[in-house]
């Protein structure tokens, strides 16, 4: 058996999300659906870490262990072949033996997409979380500073979570403009060594509740000294939120 | 009565053009269903030009004449908020009572884009058209010279239409680079007085046989010259096509 190596694209609209699930298609079972056939047997595919229904990726990360003996370039063209348009193999590579999608990764970027102007474009309502209140973004860059660091994120888990730590480690928070004069969006980036559930969508509706003047900056510290997701903001629609890449 | 002219975003993907069919759901008719209840009686939405079904509009223009005294900026809101997400209605303007949104068009430009790369990302693949083969942008800018001025178009127009006269004029025809180093994207902007059915789709398929070296640019200037739209390429898929913006 050899480990392949595999970079993803999807747009999350249509799907329940990268694992698999009776509800409906997921990433996961598209891929292993699509290799079953050229490995000819059952195969399982392991992401870098499951986006839930309806998040998108510029580059997710999934390996798999195959018996075939397809050169990578030809196997990447045939799964393109078969996947719908919404998701594409990127990149797939031959990887050492014991490379682990998931336990090999060392980070994650995500970045979080908030359309803040009047109207939303049509080539833009699927990827953004349309808030019509002006956003202040010094406001949301100085309360994103608290958040940096090595912290107990238990106030920005998402509930019905059971992970034995909430500890984490968030390297950086940056908060930049884009689109044009008629599609003002607001950029989040985040960067750290792993995510709880639902965290990055808490952090974003959290600080949009800052950027909006409703909560000063200094209120995210005393959330985080809570430890309770009932302190913190809404949870940011999941369209908005994309896995950008995994560092190994 | 008074005149609206209406400024429109939408994602073509879902419809069959502009224009009301019996074959499906039409931006005409969503905006007219939609406008209806507001003013109490049938209303007609006149659009600048018909795009076809899969075409996109970053900025097409229409009129409506209303007895209904809603404010602009109130019946664009209104509009806005029962049309799906994927048409927009950007500007709603009180105009002369003689504006008319096609007849009082004086040109229109519309842009193509072209994926030219191996892989279309899952957020592009809706809005272009995917030419593997590398395309001499320098070859296509040759080749477009030929069709600026005004010149008999017959070549270039889709077949079954009957106008009165072929001939149009084109003012310019830019072809420029685009996307990211994934996305390596070819855009051609091009803007004239009219249009002929397909034109700019036609245009742009024959253009993309000189830029992936089948043809000489010098080939473009005889296909004009024949009239004949069977010595033309082939015509490019619609999804490439965006209505950019209408000149009154």
């Amino acid at each position: 058996m050899r480990t392949l190596k595999l970079t993803l694209q999807y747009d999350g609209t249509n799907y329940v999300g990268w694992q698999r699930q009776d509800s409906g298609t997921s990433i996961q079972q598209l891929l292993e659906d699509a290799l079953r056939p050229i490995e000819g047997a059952p195969v399982t595919v392991q992401g870098a870490g499951r986006t839930d229904a309806g998040v998108h990726a510029l580059g997710q990360v999934a390996h798999v262990q195959l018996a075939a003996v397809l050169d990578p370039s030809t196997l990447a063209r045939a799964l393109n072949a078969v996947l719908p348009d919404d998701v594409r193999v990127l990149e797939l590579v031959e990887a050492a033996a014991d490379f682990h999608a998931r336990f090999s990764a060392v980070g994650k970027v995500y970045e979080y997409r908030i359309l803040n102007g009047a109207i939303v474009s049509p080539f833009l309502h699927r990827y953004v979380w349309h808030v019509t209140a002006p956003l202040d973004l010094d406001a949301m860059r100085d309360a994103s500073a608290a958040l940096v660091g090595t912290r107990d994120f238990a106030a920005f888990q998402g509930t019905g979570s059971t992970v034995s730590s909430t500890e984490r480690t968030v390297s950086r928070i940056d908060w930049r403009e884009g689109g044009g004069p008629d599609t003002p969006l607001r950029i989040m980036e985040i960067e750290g060594t792993g995510f709880l559930r639902h965290m990055v969508r808490n952090i974003v509706g959290t600080l949009v509740e800052v950027g909006n003047g409703r909560w000063p900056a200094a209120r995210v510290e005393e959330i985080l000294r809570t430890r309770d997701r009932a302190a913190g903001g809404p949870t940011a629609p999941a369209q908005g939120l994309f896995l950008v890449r995994v560092n190994y």
